[in-house]
């Protein structure tokens, strides 16, 4: 009964982690399905882990209330559950570190309360070099899970520029997983934004990859500095004898899981990301290849030749920061939405501050976020400093779009987010005519400015009949009319 | 023994779908779980339909195989299977004629089968008035359904411009609700274009509801001859007193069901669809009114002012019939796709054929595409015909783009769809770039142009090392690099 911990599953992500605990002062038990794993990882000889071949061995190791954070493949958790839970204890906790889907974590979390055996869904952040020198986590579960566990926790995370420790309590159920899924679509959003910025460098402004590695080296040392835009200097950089690795690799990045995961659940909850799921097209449409390249060959762009705009790596910059914070606001928005209809009692100032180190969007321009968003914020764009930072950018912004258009550079990522905030800050928008026509093909109703209630008008009447009539359909309860918006098909 | 079927669910559609029958000389069991809307039905006196009190009667009465048309709200689909499968023999047929999501309808498929009852998802466009003139029917189930049932179903379909019934069958299991959802995206799509079409002529160009219903009018004679065109003209000129009912309806529109189960599971095939998940989000965001309003008043737009593009009508035209091309190619794609990973066998000019009459998305261009589509065509676009009809059009289609951006009028969809196109085009994008930095972080490995495998490279290594490493993962397989994009999260 020495052992702080287990560390169950010792993939990469899994030994890195274990270490990570045992350079910290706390005594591991290392378990994996096969002991080869478990060997490789004794191997090293770090000091404070133990290799156990039993889960019986293990639990007797450990002291209570037992800590097991296990990180193995999605579809395997389940069966890991199915093993620790007959051995376990009540108040014993298991942390799942893996990308599960938060519905599969509030699953797991249902069907394990009755043992009094807990689970927790932890969003785990920075690649395998964060595991073992601090990632950052998202812990979502009971709170007083959190309490027990976060004596092991805090030590071994990520340090955020102020020295705060990368890890925090999210909030109830799979609200770890969710933060952490919606974090990996802000990822997919922020690369897919560097890849339309060099795209446009390299094909409208024709840089070589040295000025354009040039050209993120300086942003970084700016309101960009991020580890993203850090290592695209590197990769743009790195030569293979007299090429460029850049030059060499495929033109083609698969999606799955998180990406399409946010993308999928922004619909039902819903919340407006067209950020994520046009990140996750573009990354679609790139896997094309054959067809694309036969596209080419035949397909005239007929760029525009009469209207001439032109555009600095200095707009870039800003267009860059502006379509950023968008992609922000659309995912923090999401992860607040999200929250209250699942009562999680996220506190998005939080999910900023722990973004901050140990993962793959840190970023300085998370400090601001941290230090502006509050429980009354609506949308990132709200806040006075995002908001003055759009504005002094958006000429810049605006005309990278142009370019892009004018000359048929794919920027899907930079127009869609301009199209959200021009949406986002219009009064008055053209959802009236698509109201009238459903209205008119199916007598869906519609609201009104004038007046409040449900109406139909019967479009093709000679007299002008408006009616306040709400149908009550098959199986259904008459429409109380009760929410702003109605709910239509 | 005399009934030819049972129309089961008496709502407006179900009732108007049964005097159709009727109308057609079927003898019609019609049958409601409330006999109140039986009762209203037969008020009508239609001839043919006879109203009966219990199912077990209907059962009595229906000539063999048994033919049953259910029409009734999603959620009680299950319970009537579950009514009518105890009453019911071997080869009897269920229709579901809802809108039923084809995952339900497949699991209510492989649960019917060991009865010997077939069920059939069977989608069914054209709103209450389609039901009773003649409806757009997608039939989906074992092809013997279809030629039990097409003697019933041949007659009470929409006729289109030629004379072809617009109803056919689909494919097999859910074919017919899965064509139907994203025939339904499509619709939100075509909306959402000619919503963004009036908001530049209203608010850009100033045109008066009176000429923009000219104009619509106008374009109803050319190549968007449509439905949705035809009544987007009588939407806007329709007054209530001295002012336009359109100017009265609150901008906000809500989605639900089809529009989002399309985005959703666009991405689970995947299949790059961004115009509906822009046109479902548009509605999300339509229905931010009151942030809206708030955002309009602090937050400034900034257009672009010395940069002039001048657009006329006819440039308008121009853009809506492209950006519709687009919108086509993308949901035809979509069903070719899962068609074949579902070995449905849709015939995607079929879809096409049926879609020309009857259905909300009824137009002359569908004639193009249903002559045009083979089972060799890849993409809408790759059909010469619509190759060049995009081409002559993309100067005029860029330009509206070129107005939306530097006006600061929101276009998700036009700019969307222009950012597809370019991409489809493009035989180089910028994905090789997201691949590095995803190799950098994660070691995720990548492709390259000049040798097949899998390739890491040391990208912070003093010296080049580039491996062909693939690593096996805790409880996966090593990836055997068989798909030219690899899977990668």
């Amino acid at each position: 009964m020495s052992q702080d911990l287990c560390v169950f599953g010792l993939g990469t992500m899994g030994s890195n982690i274990a270490r990570n605990f045992a350079h910290h002062g706390f005594k591991v038990a290392a378990f994996n399905r096969t002991w080869a794993r478990t060997e490789a990882l004794l191997k090293l000889n770090e000091p404070n882990i133990t290799g156990y071949k039993t889960i019986e061995e293990v639990v007797e190791a450990l002291k209570k209330p037992r800590i097991f954070l296990i990180i193995v493949t999605a579809e395997f958790v389940d069966n890991v559950i199915e093993q620790l839970k007959v051995l376990l204890e009540k108040d014993d906790v298991i942390i799942d570190g893996g990308n599960s889907h938060w519905p599969d974590t509030e699953r797991r979390q249902k069907a394990i309360e009755p043992t009094g055996v807990h689970f927790v869904g932890m969003g785990i952040s920075g690649g395998e070099e964060g595991a073992l020198n601090g990632p950052s986590m998202m812990f979502g579960g009971h709170s007083q899970d959190w309490d027990n566990c976060k004596r092991v926790l805090l030590p071994i995370a990520a340090k955020a520029p102020d020295d705060t420790p990368c890890v925090d309590y999210m909030g109830t159920d799979g609200a770890g997983h969710f933060v952490k899924m919606v974090h990996n679509a802000i990822e997919y959003a922020d690369m897919q934004l560097i890849a339309e910025t060099y795209h446009i460098m390299r094909n409208s402004l024709q840089i070589s990859n040295e000025d354009i590695a040039d050209v993120f080296g300086r942003w970084n040392k700016g309101v960009l500095k991020s580890y993203l835009i850090e290592i695209t200097e590197k990769v743009l950089r790195k030569k293979e004898g007299d090429k460029y690795v850049v030059d060499l690799i495929l033109d083609t990045a698969e999606q799955k899981g998180t990406g399409k995961w946010t993308s999928q659940d922004s619909f039902d909850i819903p919340s407006a990301t067209p950020a994520f799921a046009e990140a996750v097209y573009a990354r679609v449409i790139s896997c094309l290849k054959d067809e694309r390249v036969e596209a080419s060959k035949t397909i005239q762009k007929n760029p525009i030749t009469d209207i001439s705009v032109s555009i600095t790596v200095d707009d870039l910059e800003k267009a860059l920061y502006a379509a950023k914070i968008i992609c922000y606001a659309q995912g923090l928005s999401m992860i607040q939405k999200h929250s209250e209809q699942h009562h999680y009692g996220v506190d998005i100032s939080k999910c900023a501050k722990i973004w901050r180190g140990g993962c793959i969007i840190r970023a300085d321009f998370l400090n601001d976020v941290s230090a502006h968003y509050t429980n009354a914020t609506k949308n990132l764009l709200t806040i006075p400093f995002f908001k003055t930072a759009v504005e002094d950018r958006l000429n810049s912004w605006r005309k990278v779009v142009l370019l892009g258009t004018l000359q048929g550079f794919p920027i899907p990522l930079y127009s869609s987010c301009l199209a959200y905030f021009d949406s986002y800050i219009s009064d008055s928008l053209s959802a009236n005519l698509i109201h009238g026509l459903r209205d008119f093909f199916g007598a869906h109703t519609y609201e009104r400015i004038d007046k409040s209630g449900k109406f139909h008008t019967e479009w093709e009447s000679e007299e002008t009949k408006t009616t306040t009539e709400t149908k009550a359909k098959e199986g259904t309860t008459t429409d109380t009319g009760k929410s702003t918006c109605c709910l239509l098909i």
